[in-house]
């Protein structure tokens, strides 16, 4: 019997700035926000022969980082003295068994830093999980049985719109056609968007700028973020739409800015600029007002879902026809099986996964469920793309990598969710800290 | 200037059972889970010469305590250097900066352990305020102007269903009547309801002789936990009816644990018995469900709200119908400010406010509200009452007072928040660790 027991969690912030001395700040991010990209890491680090370790992490600004970690700890805890190959061979049982501790669930039921720990910890499960098959995860996934599948979901709270057997229909019926997938996916890719251009820190010489680069570089969409200044907002996307022409994507995305009739207004200013998607128009819990925000604007579809704080969010939206395309995030709600759930319900409602891949390892992270979803849930990659943004792939063990505009298919074994022991090292919080003679 | 730097938390852990040896494990509560009240417990001592404190906690299991209180420290930083009487002279700006802060949000938008540390820092704030004034919550908030009032709440968020100048509709309209509500209350109290009969732990004959007992105690409403044996439920309820008679109202509580058609088969089952209220029905955030459950069971309205994470989620249960009493809770939000936008939300749908008070130190913060929204809210006490349940009052420097089915309007100056200093420092998870020679 291997024990879970040992691991290692640290509170690892890329400063993207020269200027943490004294108390550090994080630099302003390109929206000007006081950000910095960081995760809470975990290192599960079982006593096998093999000596393989899994990895996982939340990706944050931050703040924070010692309670999510904590989280982690008080999740590790429900897990420490379990036989790992057991955890391991029943990855829908030992999601089961994480989401359904009474106490943790009392704190603030699927929600939150224990949402996201359970995340990390799972991930970690699965990425040592897919390193011991030999295969990277997303082709792991793709090999499973229909049945195997639909029994990593907890489909409490989801059978009004999704049950086991309607689960089990659309697994199936991907069925067919794998092979030639998986192929394909292999030989092209999976297509990417990029968010670059289209932060408010730059001017209008950077935004065009970038608007060349991203079409330069292959990528299939934009997305530009406003909702600051209107008249701003109408000169930046005039200028996008300029370089990028008639027909080329843009999509724009409103950081949470608006209540409902501020997002009506401010689209319909905007809308003569041929939008493809708006992007978390208000409260990533207000259902009643995506829905309202939906129908008000069409046919501009919204696309959201990065910040849903767990499949029973994403379920409402769908149901309420309230979103476009589904913006999943691999580690904000409670890991890769969650993510499956809400893989499922997009497929039963016929919307698109887009997932939102803006921050360090997202990307890395992310493309393992979008090709999962690809070869054996929706079983297509149409309208589809992942987001990409050119940040932190080099603290990666198996970094994402987009050419011409697609993502390449992984072929290491893992989830993409390890780090490089010398960024973690260098990165951990405690040495910035130390190094600036704080400690 | 007074700052607030001076702070302490402690992990206070109401161990109710007298095996807490070795590693402590809590005793199961009476539903037969797994549980004990605890509080992550925060008191503010600005260095002033009245050397009065506030006083704010969270109400939990113990589970996630230290993360708790980790995160009340990083809401406490944000105000540590700041001016006391500043933050307490403007309380709506105060509560707005805490909310507003980025990379706080960032860690989950509007839920989970941040938004209840920023109640904690708020709820202390509040005590702070009303025990300068001299005057207990209630008072303190039922004596401010609407203007002032409308001012305590952010309504992003909030506009598709409340404006400020419709709140201020609301707020004016009570003021008439004010003081002859404030001298009702202070004469007859405010009613309340009983959870104690009703757990699922309970033998069949603790449930009669508890039912008599609540008869006898004047409560004018009792609540019974159903929801795991269908057959066990009926043989329950006929019990409490057959003991409470035919007129006497019985609500029942399914403690989250239904699907939508489980639930609506459920209490199709139960109907018979006249069910004042059904509580919980299903996973908290899902608005959809509990609007389609609401459709089917009607007229038997669904009461919930106690884990709903903001008042985004509160605008939305109110909006779709989708509830007939909203379950405000003191520590489950961000705070008096909060709770404020979530009994103006009710007042405008014309949604009875019958608070959740089951747990160590709920009974004593909640009242406040209840209270203050009869005197200047909803300006109604018909078909409303709080929950009351008999334990732990001891522990609090002003305990609830429950006469004749009835609160009592407490005198004392403060919110009630504030726990005996004995009883912080005998339940401290420290000294009860140390105690059992653990640590």
């Amino acid at each position: 019997m291997t024990i879970a027991t040992s691991y290692r969690t640290t509170d690892v912030r890329f400063v993207t700035s020269s200027r943490h001395d004294g108390v550090p700040q994080p630099p302003l991010d390109p929206a000007g926000r006081s950000t910095a990209a960081s995760a809470a890491y975990l290192a599960i680090e079982p006593e096998s022969a093999d000596g393989l370790e899994g990895h996982g992490f939340v990706y944050s600004t931050g703040t924070g980082n010692h309670f999510q970690l904590a989280a982690i700890d008080a999740v590790m805890a429900l897990i420490a003295h379990r036989d790992v190959e057991s955890l391991l061979a029943d990855m829908g049982g030992t999601w089961r068994m994480l989401m359904n501790d009474t106490r943790l669930r009392w704190l603030a039921p699927d929600t939150g830093i224990v949402q996201t720990a359970i995340g990390a910890v799972v991930n970690a499960l699965w990425d040592l999980k897919a390193k011991r098959a030999g295969l990277p995860l997303w082709q792991l996934l793709s090999r499973m049985s229909p049945d195997e599948i639909v029994d990593l979901v907890d489909f409490r709270y989801l059978t009004d719109a999704l049950t086991p057997m309607e689960a089990l229909d659309i697994l199936d019926d991907a069925v067919p056609g794998r092979a030639e997938r998986e192929a394909f996916l292999l030989a092209n890719g999976y297509p990417a968007y990029t968010s670059s251009p289209g932060w408010l820190g730059y001017t209008d010489d950077e935004l065009e700028r970038l608007c060349r680069q991203a079409l330069a570089d292959g990528f299939r969409q934009i997305k530009i973020e406003v909702g600051v200044d209107l008249e701003r907002d109408i000169r930046r996307l005039a200028i996008a739409r300029d370089v990028c022409g008639p027909d080329f994507p843009i999509a724009i995305d409103a950081g949470r800015r608006w209540d409902v009739d501020d997002a009506v207004r401010w689209v319909g200013a905007l809308e003569r600029f041929d939008l493809h998607w708006v992007s978390e128009p208000t409260s990533p819990v207000d259902v009643l007002a995506h829905a309202a925000i939906a129908k008000a604007i069409t046919p501009i579809p919204i696309a959201t879902g990065e910040r849903a704080h767990s499949r029973v969010v994403v379920k409402q939206l769908l149901q309420s026809n309230a979103i476009g395309y589904l913006q999943i995030d691999a580690t904000r709600v409670a890991g890769i099986n969650e993510n499956i759930a809400n893989l499922l319900l997009a497929a039963r409602s016929g919307v698109p996964v887009c997932p939102h891949a803006c921050g360090a390892g997202l990307c890395e992270a992310v493309q393992h469920l979008a090709m999962f979803d690809y070869v054996a849930v929706s079983g297509s990659m149409e309208d589809r793309a992942i987001e990409y943004t050119d940040h932190f792939h080099e603290h990666f063990v198996t970094p994402a990598v987009v050419e011409g505009g697609r993502y390449r298919a992984p072929s290491a074994p893992g989830a993409g969710t390890e780090m490089l022991a010398e960024s973690v090292d260098a990165y951990s919080w405690l040495s910035l800290v130390a190094l600036d003679g704080v400690a």
